[in-house]
């Protein structure tokens, strides 16, 4: 497939756009239980074919590993039964929630008598560009179904083989619906040169969501034509106030950090008011060292333990994703909003406090897609907010924001009813 | 001002954009009072101006005539008395309008206690660039205030003067409120190279609306690494179908083509149903080029009327907006509606039919932000929706679909409030 030379990618490519946009008229307008079906026959699918998933996959785990990928790589890449099983419950699961099409959002009447309805629609074909997990497939082909979306799933070269696997299945399952397999496609090369033509085809793709590390999505958003949903980075925040509860602080912070290093919604920087630093502190230090993190604090943070590590400038700007924390004393809740917004990445923070007036200021002035009140950031989840699966948080704030479910995957229109109405 | 280098513009724009962003803050928690307080003096300001604004507006005329713009372009400058008061009326009726923020859009609570709350805010800071309509001052700074965002406002520079005067109203009204200046501003100077600028400020400004003609927004969504809300083409159809009551088929045709020419939401194509042709088309046509209109038709069309001219290809592509129409037999309702989904542009089709489920099926498949039945495509417009202002109608289906008032220039954020919950 790699002798494949650009012009022939930019055909290939384009013809699969205009297949999807031609597919995405018609699962646009499927009833839910066409769409439903397809997603429970492809989890039974996948299930059934589990041997030959592994199969494939452990092609890409021999050709990853002759590459020479870190451990973490091929972690992300592993596919085993457990695995398997839970992409095919992922869709039942996808399956399950409620239809997000056809709601009337909004339905009014005019004087004149023109009846007015906004009615929501599928937004047509999204483009998910990731790395080499390969349960993106699974997942991302099944949120953009379940919302009358048309996808094309553009993995790492990593992850082909795996990727067509999954993707096998899903065609059963549209199959045994009467759908098209054009509504979930993957580009039938690997090449690079697919991704650029991908971020350029405005008349064939309504929204590119790139899932990766920040060098992917920042490529992207810097890249595409087509508009994006994306999220660049979590930095995300804890402000200990100075009303805060001892232990609430403790349990939050903790758990803020340490439940998982690598996620988005981990806490990179703690915050603490400095009237109660030196009594809130010093325990939450401790808890913090013990678990294995790397405390890095201002001097007010150094003086409280002489096992944290100098701070510097650049810290606050970091998202390490990894067993790492910044800390810094403030003065005031107004000085936590004011470090939040020149430092923080618009994506979640938490305020710990029992004063409401103070959690309120920091709820409202705070502008992350996500704020908590004596909550971790580690929420920042979509099947912790309810939405059943997500393909991804937003830390935009046009069109979607937060996390992205299969209701974010959608527009809406005005459908609007007269009997020979004409304007004045 | 025109002798300013483009290091200075990069200069002068990044702190334009700095103080926007920080006034941004003050007026997305500012009270809906303040902000509607704002409004109603800056309406007061502009009538009691009026003078001082048509003199300002007579050095741009004079310079444009010295240029020798076009008779339509110096209408679209020309301010007068009642063009003044019109302007003061909008900012009027967008602060009787009800607050659009702080809604509590959705709320919900989990199994483990924590509440949810989906909030509406402010977008933050936004770009709005347009040509040389003075109103798009006060119509786009007053809607951007209401709705809790910042504006930079960046005109033509043939109203430059104009759109001066027209800002200084609209900061004496922030002035009485008690609000920033900042929060409207103007860059100081005409040159493109501010407008390069601003559509590379993603860390300044969170959305671009250009206002203008096709060359303005087709390079704004072609060049901006900030998102994009707009409206490229408004090639707006109406299809006659064969059960299409013939009264309401004329009136609605002539109104949807003649009542203005010159607006997004005129028609462009007319698509008959063959089998009614011959009946319901003659009258029709006769109306039509009775009234001025240039009628281009298919074969078919040009058997009914020797007046008719021949369509090529390209006019099923064309917005003229203009008196000219285009007019094609289809052989049914889905021929209608695949000639819209090729050659339409997504923003306002109209069926004329008394067979119910042939207007659902119309108004279903049919991908464009606005679908009618049975009334003209030139309700196209927010205030014939009960929107009030309108900044544009948009065609891109992310965040804003159809006409965008002060609503569609909000986002949401997820409010999370618990007691020490920590993620299991």
């Amino acid at each position: 497939m790699d002798s494949i030379d650009r012009q022939d990618i930019a055909t290939i490519m384009d013809a699969l756009g205009r297949r999807a946009r031609a597919a995405s008229a018609i699962v646009a307008t499927a009833p839910a239980e066409a769409r439903d079906k397809a997603l429970r026959v492809a989890a039974n699918t996948l299930r059934a074919r589990t041997a030959d998933i592994l199969a494939a996959n452990a092609l890409d785990m021999d050709a990853a590993t002759e590459k020479g990928l870190s451990g973490a790589m091929l972690d992300r890449l592993m596919l085993n039964p457990a695995r398997v099983e839970a992409m095919a419950k992922g869709l039942e699961e996808i399956a399950d929630r409620p239809d997000p099409l056809g709601a009337v959002l909004e339905r009014w009447e005019r004087p004149n008598g023109l009846r007015f309805e906004k009615v929501r629609v599928p937004l047509g074909v999204i483009a998910i560009i990731f790395e080499s997990r390969p349960n993106v497939t699974a997942d991302a082909g099944g949120l953009c179904l379940k919302s009358g979306n048309a996808a094309i799933l553009r993995g790492g070269s990593e992850s082909f083989h795996s990727g067509r696997a999954i993707l096998a299945a899903l065609h059963a399952g549209l199959d045994a619906a009467g759908l098209p397999r054009d509504a979930i496609q993957a580009p039938p090369t690997t090449d690079r040169a697919a991704v650029g033509e991908l971020l350029t085809m405005t008349r064939w793709i309504d929204v590119v969501i790139p899932r990766g590390g920040k060098s992917l999505t920042g490529r992207v958003a810097a890249e595409s034509r087509v508009p994006v949903i994306y999220h660049l980075d979590g930095i995300c925040h804890v402000y200990l106030d100075k009303d805060a509860e001892a232990d609430k602080a403790r349990r939050v912070t903790l758990n803020a950090k340490m439940r998982r290093t690598g996620i988005c919604g981990a806490a990179e920087t703690l915050l603490v008011h400095k009237d109660v630093a030196t009594t809130l502190l010093p325990p939450i230090l401790d808890d913090l060292i013990q678990a294995g993190c790397e405390v890095r604090g201002d001097d007010g943070v150094q003086a409280l333990d002489a096992r944290v590590k100098p701070a510097t400038d650049e810290d606050w700007d970091t998202e390490y994703l990894d067993a790492i924390l910044s800390v810094k004393l403030v003065g005031s809740v107004d000085e936590a909003i004011d470090h939040i917004g020149r430092h923080g990445s618009h994506h979640t923070d938490s305020i710990v406090t029992e004063n409401a007036a103070t959690a309120e200021r920091f709820l409202t002035r705070v502008d992350s897609g996500i704020v908590l009140h004596n909550a971790s950031t580690q929420f920042a989840d979509g099947g912790e907010f309810g939405f059943g699966a997500e393909i991804g948080i937003s830390t935009g704030k046009l069109h979607a924001r937060g996390p992205v479910g299969a209701e974010q995957l959608t527009s809406y229109k005005y459908v609007v009813r007269g009997d020979g109405h004409t304007r004045p």
